[in-house]
C-alpha cells in the first residue's frame, strides 16, 4: 500500500487531505482489507518526512467519515462496510441528461394563458426604491422572521382590505404566505380537524383544489350557474366547507349577486361550516365599484378570506394572505409553531411600506385604467373580427374572459390550432375536476399580457386559425 | 323614499355612487320593499335634476352585485334576499380585539433556542448590490417564474452541490422552493403514491415531521444510536420511506459513519425504498473537511436530497432545494403543474448571480472561521464554568451542540430558569414524537447568534439559573 503513496509538495492540496483521499480511495477499492490496521501515526510520519500532526489530521477525517475506527486506542483499524461505486453515481447523471434532446416549444407571440402583466404594468424602479430602503434596517433581516408574516405588512393589509374590500380584521388575524398555495397547505392542517370533504365551484381553481386533495380532503364539486354555485347542490352534498370566488368567479367569471351570499352565509350559520373566499382578482372592475367581499357581510366569523397581490403586482413577488375568524384563529394559534414563514421579508417589508406611501392604490388605479382599455379592445376586436363565430359575456371584470367558439373543431383542438399560430389559450374544460358538459368548447382569453395595441392582431390569429377562408 | 334622498353636490364622492348607496342601504335595512320597482330611470333623473347617465351607473352597480334585476326589461326590481348586519361584523372585530391584553413577554439577553446569525454575519450591502443587479432585466421579474425556480440558480446549485457536498445532479433535477416545508409539501404529494408511512429519526426534525403527518403519513419513529438510526429497527418497521440528517444529525448532532450509510443505501436497493437527506448545515464542519453527502454514493436513484442556504445566508430570504433521482423527477413532471414557485424571483437571481462571482464560498469560509471560533469559546465557557454539572460532547459541526445537565430540576423547568435568567434554550426532548427516554435533561445550546465575546457571559447566566451558589 504504502509503495503507491506519493505526497505532492507542490500541489495546493493540503498534505493532510492528499493523506486522507489516498487512504478514502484505497479502503472503497478495497485494497486495504476491512479490520487491517494502519500505520502507526509516528511510523508513517517518519516514512512520509511529514509532521505527525499531518497524519493525525488524515486519520481524524477519516474516524470522522466512519471509515476506521480507534477502539483499541493505539492503533487505527479499517471498518467493515460494503463497497462503493462513485462512479456509476456519477455516470448515471451523465448519461441520462446526454441524450435527452431539447424540447421544440411552439415560439408563443401572444399569451392568452397567463394573467401576468406586460412590461408597462409595474414602476420597478420605484419597487427598487422601496426595496433599497428595507436594508436600512438589517437586524430585520437576520432571522427567520414573523412567523405570521411582518407586522408592518399585516397591519398595511388590514387597512387595505377595510378600504377597499369592505372587510374588517385586525392584523391578528391576517396570516402572510409565499402564496395562495403555501397558505391553503397552513389552513388544510387546520380544517381537517373538523373537516374531511370540501366543496368546490365546477369549474373552479384547480391549483387550489390540488392542496386539499393532497391533505386527503375529498372534493365534491358543485355546478356553477349564472349566479354563482347552485345552492341546493351544496347543501344536499352534506358538506360543511365551501371554496368560493364570489366577486369573479374562475374561469366563468360570473358574480355572485347579493341575495346568494347571504343565502350561504345563512347556510354556513346554521351547519356550522365555513366559506373559504378567494378574492383573487376583485381589484379589476371597469365599471362602477368593485363587488364588495363576501367576508364583509360575515358577522358570525364563518368566512375565511383569501386575497393576493399577484394581479396588482407582478407575482414573482410571492406574496398572499389570509384572514381567519377567530375561531379558527386559535387553532391556528395551537398548530402554527411548526409552520415557518415562506415569504421573503425584505419583500414584505418594501411592501409595507409602499403601501403605507399611497403607492399600492395608485398602482391598481393605473394598472385598472390599462385593463379597462384592453377590455374594451379585446371586445372590439371579438365582436369585429370573431362576430358571429363566437359567443362571449363581459362581466367588464378581472384580466380574462370566456369565449364560447362555434366550430366543429374539438376544444384541444382549438388550443393546438392557436399554438400554430403563435397563440397560448386555456380551455375551461381543464378546470373541471368532472367532466364538463360544455356544448361549445370554451376558451379562456387573458388580456392582461397582451400589448393594448396588437390585441386586434391577436384575435386577428385566432381566427386564422380556428376560421380559415378558404 | 324619495324624500329622504338627499344628493350631495359638494361631495368629492361622485353622484352616482351616492345614489347607488343610498338605495343599497335602503334595501338592505328593509325600506325598500323585496319585489318593489325602483322609479324608472328618466323619472328619477328628472326629479333628482341630475343626468340621466347618473342614475344609469348606480343602477347597474345595484344590479351587478344581486340588489336589483331588470328581467322585466323595462323597470328595476328590488331581489328578496335575507337582511344583512354590517354593525355587528365590524362590532365582533373590534371588540374581540380591544381587550387582549399585551403578553408580557420575558426579555431575552441571549438566544441559544436560535440558528440565525448574529449581525457580522452576513455582508447585506453586498447582497443589495446584487438584489439591484436583478432589476436590469425587468423582463424576467413580470411573471410567474419557472416553476422548478430559474434555471441559472438551479445551475449554480448544480455546481455548488458537486463541489462542497459531492452530489452530481443535473440543474433539471433541481427543484428549488420557499424553504423545506414548501418543498416538502411538493415532495408528499409524489411520495405517497408510494408510501403510506415514513421513518424519522427519534428524536428529530419536527417541522419537517409535520408536513408528513399533514399528508396523512404515518410516521414511524426509529431510535438514535451514536451512529445514526438503528438500521434493524428500520428494517423491522416494513417502511421503506426514511428521513435522515446523516451528515450531522438534528438534533442529536450524530454524524452517521460510512459504514452505516452503504447499508443504508443496500437496504434502500433491497427494498426499492426512499431515502430523504436532509443536509441542513454540513457547511459546518470545523475540523478537517465536511463529511460527503449521502446522496454522493448513491448510484441507483434512491437518494431525494434536500439542501437549504439558511444556514448561510439569512433565512430571511427563503431559498432551499431539492434534488430529485430520475425515478420521482418523472412522478414530478406528472404531477407539479398545480405547484406554483413560491421563491422570490428577484431573490433566485440574485443568488444565482452572488453564486456565480464566488460569494457564496466566501460567505461560507467567513461563517466557518466566525462559527469555529464561537465553537471554541462555547466549549471553553461550558469546561470552565458549568464543568462536571454537564456532560457535552463535541462533533465539531453545526451550529449547536448538546448538553445533558445533572440536576434534580425536569427539562422544563431548567428552560423556564434559564428564561428567567435572560436566556433562551431549547429542549431535545421537544423533539421526540414519542415520550424521550432521556436520564439527563437535554439542552439544544445553538451558539450562532451569541457575539463571540459574550459567550462566557451568557454561559455564566446559565449557571446562574441552573447551579446558583447558595
Amino acid at each position: 500500500m504504502l509503495e503507491l503513496l506519493m505526497l505532492n509538495l507542490m500541489s495546493k492540496e493540503p498534505l493532510y487531505i492528499q493523506l486522507y483521499k489516498h487512504f478514502k480511495t484505497a479502503i472503497e477499492q478495497n485494497r486495504i482489507t476491512k479490520g487491517e490496521k494502519l500505520p502507526s501515526i509516528r511510523g508513517l510520519a517518519k516514512n512520509l518526512a511529514v509532521s505527525k500532526i499531518t497524519v493525525e489530521k488524515a486519520y481524524q477525517q477519516l474516524l470522522s467519515e466512519g471509515y476506521i475506527s480507534n477502539s483499541d486506542r493505539s492503533r487505527y483499524t479499517v471498518n467493515k462496510f460494503e463497497g462503493i461505486d462513485y462512479e456509476t453515481a456519477v455516470a448515471v447523471v451523465a448519461t441520462n441528461y446526454q441524450h435527452s434532446p431539447p424540447v421544440e416549444e411552439p415560439k408563443i407571440l401572444y399569451d392568452f394563458a397567463s394573467g401576468e402583466m406586460d412590461s408597462n404594468g409595474f414602476d420597478f424602479s420605484l419597487w427598487k426604491r422601496y426595496i433599497s430602503k428595507v436594508f436600512l434596517n438589517k437586524e430585520r433581516l437576520l432571522g427567520y422572521g414573523h412567523i405570521r408574516g411582518e407586522e408592518e405588512l399585516r397591519t398595511q393589509i388590514a387597512k387595505y382590505i377595510q378600504k377597499s374590500r369592505g372587510v374588517y380584521a385586525h392584523p391578528d388575524q391576517i396570516i402572510i404566505g409565499a402564496g395562495v398555495q403555501n397558505l391553503l397547505n397552513i389552513l388544510c392542517s387546520i380544517l381537517k380537524l373538523e373537516h374531511k370533504s370540501i366543496a368546490f365551484e365546477e369549474p373552479g381553481f384547480k391549483n387550489g383544489r390540488r392542496i386539499f386533495t393532497d391533505h386527503a380532503f375529498t372534493i365534491v364539486p358543485i355546478r356553477m350557474k349564472q349566479d354563482g354555485i347552485t345552492i341546493e347542490e351544496l347543501v344536499s352534498s352534506g358538506t360543511k366547507l365551501v371554496y368560493l370566488s364570489p366577486s369573479h368567479q374562475f374561469p366563468t367569471g360570473y358574480i355572485m349577486p347579493i341575495g346568494k351570499r347571504t343565502r350561504l352565509l345563512r347556510w354556513a350559520q346554521t351547519v356550522d361550516g365555513t366559506i373559504i373566499e378567494d378574492d383573487y382578482d376583485s381589484e379589476f372592475r371597469y365599471f362602477g365599484l368593485p363587488i364588495p367581499a363576501l367576508k364583509g357581510l360575515d358577522n358570525t366569523g364563518k368566512v375565511v378570506y383569501l386575497g393576493s397581490f399577484s394581479k396588482i403586482i407582478p407575482p414573482s413577488i410571492r406574496i398572499s394572505y389570509l384572514v381567519l375568524p377567530e375561531r379558527l384563529l386559535a387553532l391556528y394559534h395551537q398548530n402554527s409553531s411548526l409552520y415557518n414563514q415562506a415569504a421573503s421579508t425584505i419583500e414584505q417589508l418594501a411592501l409595507a411600506k409602499f403601501m403605507e406611501d399611497g403607492h399600492l392604490e395608485r398602482q391598481i388605479r393605473r394598472l385598472r385604467k390599462m385593463y379597462y382599455e384592453k377590455n374594451v379592445l379585446l371586445f372590439e376586436a371579438i365582436r369585429n373580427i370573431l362576430g358571429d363565430h363566437v359567443e362571449v359575456t363581459d362581466t367588464e371584470s378581472g384580466l380574462h374572459t370566456i369565449l364560447s367558439v362555434k366550430s366543429d373543431l374539438s376544444a384541444r383542438e382549438l388550443v393546438e390550432k392557436a399554438l400554430a399560430y403563435g397563440c397560448r389559450v386555456a380551455l375551461v374544460q381543464d378546470y373541471y375536476l368532472e367532466l364538463s358538459q360544455e356544448k361549445l368548447p370554451q376558451i379562456i382569453l387573458y388580456f392582461s399580457k397582451i400589448p393594448a395595441n396588437e390585441i386586434a392582431a391577436a384575435i386577428e390569429r385566432l381566427r386564422q386559425a380556428w376560421f380559415p377562408v378558404n
